[in-house]
Parts: C-alpha cells; structure tokens; sequence
C-alpha cells in the first residue's frame, strides 16, 4: 500500500458506488393492485441491470486492488487518473439505472441506454488501462518492474481485450439493449472466473503484477 | 489485517448499506390529516425491520472481522467469496424495505416478502460459510491453524446452525412475515448474546477463530 | 489505533450518516411559482437542523477518536457496544428530517419529533458513556489508565454533564421544538469551543483520555 | 499519515459526497411521451454541474491529501477545522443540484444558485486555507517545516489565489449562472492541469508542502 489515502478514498467511493446500485431495487407496497410476485417478475431488468454492475464494478476494484499493490510512489498525475477512473464508476448508477429502465423498450432509446451503459464500461477500462500504462511506463513508479515480455502478454490480455471487448459490447447495444447488458455479464464473468489460472500459473502471488 | 484494502473495501459496504437502511424511516410533514405520533405507530413496521436489519448487517460485520484478522493470504478466490457475500450485503437494504411494506399485509406477498428476506440472509450466512470454509482447507492461509477438533466444533456452531436457523426462519416466512421476522431478531439476539461465553472459554481471544 | 477496522467500519458510517444529513436540502426547481430566495428562507428549518445535526455527528465522532485512540484491547462486548452507538448515529439523519418538517408546526407533534430528535442525542450519548465506562472498568482495556481523581473528573464532565444535557434538551421539547433544537445548538457548541481548555490544562495530550 | 482516522473519516465523507453527486443524474423511463436521447439533451444542466463539481470535490481531495501528509500532530482545533471543510464538502451536492435546476432559468433565482454554489466553494476554499494556515503557523505541526521563502509563495498560489479565484466566481454569478458554473470548470481545470509544474519544479516530491 504505496498511500494508504488513495486507496481508501478510492475504496470509499468503490464501496459507495456498488451500494448505491441497490437503491433501484424497490416495489411499490400492497394497495397497489399488484402482487409482489408480479412486480419482481416485472422489475426483472432491474435484476439482472443491478447483479451485472455489482460484478463490474466489483472486477474493477479486483484490479484497481491489483495494479496499486505493485506502485512505489505516486504522484499528481496518477491522482488525477485516479480520479478520471472514479468519475466512470461513479456514473455506474445512473447508466445502470438508465438501461434498466430502457432494457425491455426495443427503441432507439434502448439503444442509446445500451450505448451508454457499455460507454461509460468502455471509458472504466481506458482509465484503467491509462492507469496501467502510466505505472509501467517508468520502472521507479513499481515496486517490482514487470519483465517486458511479460508486460506484453498483461497489456495484451488488459488492456487489449479489455478495452476490445466492450467496444463490442458497445456495437451490440446499437442493435440490442438485452443482447448487449448478456455480452456485459458474460465479460464480468470471464473476468471472475478465466482471468485466474494463467495469471497464477506464470506468477507467484494472485496479482495481476508479481511481487516477489 | 492481511490486506488493508479488502477491509477497507468490505468495511465501507457494509457501512452505507447499514446506514441506507434508515433511509426508509420517514414520515410525511403536518398538513396531511394526520399526527405524528399517528405515522410513526403506522410505520412500526418500518421501524422493526430496520432494527433486525441494522444487527443482522452488524453481526455479519462481527463476523467477518473475527474471520478476516486470521487470514494469513489473500488470493483471487477470496477476493470473489468476498465479492459474493457482499452482493447480499448490498441488497439487504431492499429487502429489508420490501419485507416491511408487506409485513402486516397477510397475503402470499407477505409470505413471498419473508422468504425473500430470509433468503438473502441464508445466502450470506453460506457465502460466510464458504469464505470460512475456503481458509480453514487449507493451513497455509490462516495464520493460526485452528486445531481439527477445534474447527469441528466451530464449524458445526457457525456453518451448521448459522446456516440452519435461517432455513428455519425462510420456512416459518412461508407462514407468517411477522413471525418470520420475530425469528430473525432472536437469531440475532442469539449472536450478540449467546456467541461470546463458549468461545471466550475455550479461546484465548475473543475471536471466532483463535490467535495465539 | 487498536483495531483497525473496528474504526475504519465506524468511521464509514459516521461519514454516510453525516453526508446523508444534506439528501433532505433540497428545492424545487423554476416553474413551481415560486422564487429560489423565497423557497430557502421558507426551508430554514431544514437547514437549522442539518446545522446542528452536523455537529452532533461530528462532535461524536471526535469523541469515538479520542476514546478509541487509548483502547489496549478490543473484544465482542466493545464491538457491540460499539453497534448500539452505530446504531443511533444512524437513525439521526431521520429524526433531524421529522425535526425540521414539524420544528414550526407548534403541535403536539412538533413537540414529539423534539422529544425524538432530543432522546436519539440521548441515546447516542449514553452509548457513549457506557462504551467509556467499559474501557475503565479494567485497567488493562487502556494504553494509559487514568488516575482515578482524574478519571472522577472526566466522568463528570463527560458521562455527568454529557447525558444531563440531553436529557434538559429533551424536557425542553415538550414545550418548543425551535428551542430545543436552539438547546441543541448550544450543547454542540460547548463541546466544540469550551471542552478544550480545561482538558489541555491536565493532559499532556488534546485528548479526552491521556497518553503520555 | 498522522492520524488514520482524521484521514479515514474524512475521505469517508469525500467518498460518499462526490459519489452522492450521481443522484441528480436521472431520466424518466419510456411512456413519459419523450425519448431518451431528449431526455438526455434537456439534462445537459445536471450533467455539466454534476462534472464541475466532481473535480471541484476531487481537487479538495487532492489537495486535503497533500496537506496532511505533512502534518507532524493533531490537535481539537485541527479536528473541528477539518470538520468545517467537510461541513461544506457536505453541502456541494444540494447547491450542485440547485444551480442544475435553476441554470437555464435566467431569472434572479438563477443568480441566486449560481451565488450559493460559488459561496459554498469558497467557504470550502477559506475552509482549506485556515487549515493550512493553522499548520505553518508552529513549526511543530509539520514534519517538513517549509521555508519562509516557499510558503510565501505557496501562501500566495494557495490562499491567495484559490480564494480570489472563487470571488471573481461569485460575482460573475451575479450576472450569469452559466458563465459562473464555466467559471468554476476553469478553476478546476487549472488545478488539475496547471498547478503540476511549478510545485514539482521547486519540491522534492509532488506535494504543495515538501518533504524530504
């Protein structure tokens, strides 16, 4: 932990910002006409909108984790990066919202929501990235410089795919809000359960950058 | 404190979504026919579902704390146990909203609202189980082994009736919401209260798993 | 610091429940026929109250520091003890709006949400007297014990007066909310202005428990 | 770090606030007889505000985090000067949304907003320059006493300017809330672009007060 600051104003809005997803999920009480079941039933974009952002962001604080154990100093330039990358999260919750609401429409505004939400995923992974190449661009800003050959497998596998993927998921969402919000969980998923084994297999700590 | 920032992470879900539990205790001003004394006697639905809620919330927290002060490493694996009980953390609040609107309604929403309710709290009570069961398989990552004997006995205290009086509770939902959640809060009666004796007796410290 | 995360959890909900404070400053926006200037002054109680309610907070806060900063020890009856007090720091963000929607309403229920408002202050503030009478209690719980003539002295001023106050504040809202939100102001005030110099002049640090 | 939870609690409320700043952003679902693509145009006050203040929020952070990497002790005054900046830290998503409201208004209400938001980003500026000036003022506070000579200087970039800069703000704000919201955009670019260069030319580290 280079600044135990950074992290825990970074963590605090982290934390923040995945709790608040939360706040979409509401019914209306009794009275209304409608049973409970009906309304989940109905709220099911809410769901599905609300589990896929918890997982995106909860990857993106996996890695945010990752890639600060390995810096040595920081300086203002990162602060701000830092900060670019926290003002994505913090718009999680409105596109969040936003395509829930839209998700089911089948419109043009569907289509800008899905466009939106993959927007806002895309510009959280190029702040990442931004992140990522800022730190190894100079070996005295990480504890363990990166061997340069594994430097390009790690870029190819962040910041290539990761950025390439949600420009995909993006072109989806001109075409379908539904299609696009799957090819979001399935970029979370693979994230939560692909992204280990290789990175353990060729390092010795779980960290997307080795320590020793 | 293995890894700051898992904590710091964790610490600040579990702190907004304890506190957005209180967003739900409001009331309407004067100049809607009726006193105040009047809504907060309506709402006293509202105000016991906060309350069970607030130390189910806080006695996870206990929980994880006494859990996490033993762990000796952190790997991927944990990172997304971790994630995974706090996704239930985080949707407490809304089930907690949820179960109050339909607390007195006597129908199958009530019913529907109370296992949805308990539901959440068995799947964090089993995601608690898992993260515990993921450090004990292990030795390596704890950094006080837990003697077999021992861990049987913890083991059957924690994994086996904490997740068993939750099955009971979302049973007893299928029945009665108020009850149900009458249920809940002698649960977490039982742990503020009933925990700390037997484990301070046979432990050193005062945690759920031992430190020299 | 004892423990961490005990502080790190508190600290988080000290800072949610004391941003939450500002969700009720809120105005319509143009086209309500009705100027900004004349909607601000109109919501004077919402601002009065979130004045006071943020110092309380605050005040608490820096009392939970000082208190906690001489912890030796920390065990389950510290870490409930320390859930009670959560939990009434909590409800103030609810009883600081019920106050400002009925503070000019000269009722029976102004005189309820007063009494609310003034007995959670009370509640917040007996926590605290009991967290602080467990750490005495053992003079193996703190850093550095303190003298018994001092420690007579600081439970005077602290759990004495402290709680004496709120409960006169309480009494007072029976008869006027607008002043028993006034006797609030003025508590937050003594503690933020007098509490320093007498304690300076008997320790050699600025804290309410001395270290050496 | 001096004091970790000085720190801790207030990145808490950094945290909470800047991400609270998300709430405004918001749209109605399909059926309100609008697209979403309108919707979104006709937002465009919520979102420049909600933009400006993030940096604004962030750039306190940033400087917050500088300053008080240098503090050598803490003391009440410290405590409840902090405690005044976060009061108006606090305050910036309501006079953030109001100006959002009132921005297009062209009315004297719309002064009015724009002069609440300068007012409220000035204070915090005074906030900050009261703190700093409260640690320069006994070479004992600071690890890292600065130089005469530098803290002219920094005291002329800092207070000076930082403060003047809000002045000029709140009278454009007089005449005009776009402008006066372009105004702070400005501000905030500065600190984020500008203030870089010159503090690391003359400084060891990156900070606005040295260290060795």
């Amino acid at each position: 932990m280079v600044d135990g600051r950074l992290e825990a104003f970074s963590d605090g809005v982290f934390a923040v910002a995945i709790t608040l997803l939360s706040i979409d999920l509401v019914v209306a009480g009794p009275g209304h006409g409608t049973t409970l079941a009906h309304q989940l039933r109905e709220a099911w974009p809410n769901f599905a909108a609300f589990l896929v952002s918890f997982f995106v962001v909860g990857i993106i604080w996996v890695n945010h984790h990752s890639l600060f154990k390995n810096f040595a100093k920081v300086d203002r330039t990162l602060l701000f990066l830092n900060l670019l990358l926290l003002l994505f999260v913090v718009t999680i919750p409105f596109v969040t919202s936003t395509l829930a609401k839209y998700l089911t429409d089948n419109s043009r505004s569907a289509s800008l929501a899905a466009v939106l939400y993959s927007g806002v995923s895309l510009a959280m992974s190029v702040s990442f990235a931004l992140l990522f190449n800022w730190s190894v661009r100079d070996p005295s800003r990480l504890r363990n410089p990166v061997p340069s050959e594994q430097l390009k497998r790690i870029r190819f596998r962040f910041v290539g795919v990761g950025t390439s993927v949600y420009v995909v998921a993006l072109i989806v969402g001109i075409f379908s809000a539904p299609v696009c919000l799957a090819v979001n969980a399935l970029i979370a998923a693979y994230y939560c359960f692909e992204q280990t084994p290789p990175l353990t297999r060729t390092m010795p700590g779980p960290d997307v950058v080795p320590e020793e």
